[in-house]
């Protein structure tokens, strides 16, 4: 693993480059822009695990990639494939994409490295489809509110660096920035790790989109104070009943829409949907070290000895999600709508397997 | 205004020590303990302005102390009056305290400094009561849960050092934790100033009592998990229909404890609730400078050129609130309690005045 320009085409975050993944470490953001070429699954499995690479998409065509990598590499594919699907267990995306293209494995490196690919692609193409789906719905969603152009509120990061171009949630305010319907994002700041300071305010002002950075605690009080007309967030998992696993302060984000009666909105690829996951109560919730609680940007917030935990994720129920948009359809579980529904299931359909 | 050890007797944040007013500069800890010894009224409310001292009853104790150290200085004593007076505008205490002493400028420089110091002692008997109050009152709520101990979750600091002495949430705590009926206090990180890191941690490290610290969006969900008994927070302001104006946060954290069915119980003194405010929509909420989210411990987090909106505080409507515990009473906003009822008014109560 060294750092580098990197061989990444323009507005990519991640790829296969010349037989190795390259991506953009986001350890690193908003101070340095740096491409990791990555040439052995362990230094991938670490990028995982240390979060230069994150965001549930991202992740799964991170683990696509990982299983082509362990392939050239050639020995202890066995053993390198099952530390890739454990490198981070909420995001269902990781594990799922990693055994799609593991049951390639038979067949060679050409249809293994193929499959990676086809992952990758899918993920290219299921962003600019939630991008043009998700727009449309929040148009519809604030029309006759008198807003001239939408403010959305957002955590974490969605964009590209959580995908390989354009993202989720970020997708959807990016296409409303291009049809010039966008007047703001309010961006929370997303502790611990500040992904929407470093990563979503980077990728924002990228995008030349209007954009405010606010405290995550301060969200639900200004939505009751008319601060936004939309709430759009990510998942790292969307269970059978349409609960939601995402970060941390999700739900928090959930309950302050609910009560100033704005539209609360998941962007996530089918890829997110676990069937096998009947409800938020079954999914795993990853417990990050204290460190990152007690220390920001390397320094220490809290005097030495200080205890702290932190839950990475949280889950919100299906019945504060007023609509699920994917890169094929618009569900509302709230309003009943089945997240593994007649609409979503097509035996063609490999990332549905 | 100079640092050193000062003559702040033990325990005591703020205080008139031999003709000056003395207070522990909580912008300097965790990481030192330096207590500053100031002479002039425009030092102070630049202490007020920085937060070298802050928390509405601390508040009041150095608007109350201020009027003293004006007459004792001399000259342009309305000047500094007023200017202590606007230091800050969401806590009520702070003026309040500033006009009760004012009440005595045509009386002598004696009057008023005891004013002043009457002001300081009737916090230090209403952190007492308000401890004993408040913990007769978790207790009574939390049986029946099978806790054999309370896990208390609070926010920003409420402790000593927003008071004069153990202070009002906090105090609950520490009474509680002096009664062996403490099992855990989950303290807020409290972005952006992290006072809950920085303050809260290192009292509840002084007095022994078991703690851990969480970022503020993950608190609903712990709620919703059952990671704690009851809520205690303070106030800045109790308008007279119960709405509560805290530390930004507060309201996401009164969301979360409803939904999870957890008591929310604001503590405060007599002097917080403000019967010329009518309701939350009524008061002032301080937008503090956009520096302050944009930075943690003087490290930038977010791409330069970033703006950010930071509202310091937010309002709880008294529908969220399960009790008001003051130095005198327990009142319940959310079942109708009037919060300016009979059993408040005296027209023997300077603090009503």
């Amino acid at each position: 693993m060294e750092p580098g320009t990197g061989g990444l085409a323009p507005g990519r975050t991640i790829d296969w480059v010349d037989g190795a993944v390259e991506l953009i470490d986001q350890r690193r953001l908003p101070d340095e822009l740096v491409v990791l070429r990555i040439t052995a699954v362990p230094d991938l499995v670490d990028a995982i695990r240390t979060l230069a690479v994150r965001g549930a998409p991202a992740l799964g065509v991170a683990g696509a990639l990982g299983v082509a990598l362990a392939v050239r590499v050639g020995t202890g594919v066995d053993g390198a494939v099952a530390s890739l699907r454990d490198a981070r267990p909420t995001a269902v995306n990781l594990a799922r994409m990693v055994d799609r293209v593991s049951a390639s494995l038979a067949d060679g490196a050409d249809r293994v490295l193929a499959a990676a690919i086809a992952v990758r692609d899918e993920e290219l193409a299921a962003s600019l489809a939630m991008g043009e789906r998700g727009a449309d719905l929040v148009e519809s969603l604030v029309t006759g509110t008198g807003s001239a152009a939408v403010r959305v509120m957002t955590i974490c990061n969605t964009g590209g660096l959580a995908s390989v171009e354009r993202g989720t949630a970020l997708a959807v305010a990016q296409t409303l920035h291009e049809r010039g319907r966008l007047a703001e994002v309010l961006a929370l700041e997303t502790r611990p790790l500040l992904q929407g300071a470093r990563l979503t305010a980077w990728e924002l002002a990228r995008m030349g989109a209007p954009h405010r950075l606010v405290v995550d605690s301060a969200a639900p009080a200004l939505l009751a104070r008319g601060g936004a007309d939309v709430v759009l967030v990510g998942a790292d998992r969307v269970a059978a009943n349409g609960d939601v696993a995402n970060k941390v302060g999700t739900y928090s984000l959930a309950l302050g829409a609910r009560e100033a009666g704005v539209p609360f909105v998941v962007v996530a690829p089918e890829s997110t949907v676990d069937p096998a996951t009947p409800d938020g109560a079954a999914i795993s919730i990853e417990e990050r070290g204290p460190e990152e609680v007690l220390h920001v940007a390397g320094a220490r917030t809290a005097p030495e000895g200080t205890s702290a935990l932190n839950p990475a994720f949280d889950v919100t129920p299906a019945a504060l999600v007023t609509a699920l948009v994917t890169d094929r359809r618009v569900v509302r579980p709230s309003a009943g709508g089945d997240v593994t529904g007649p609409h979503r299931s097509r035996s063609s359909d490999v990332h549905m397997s």
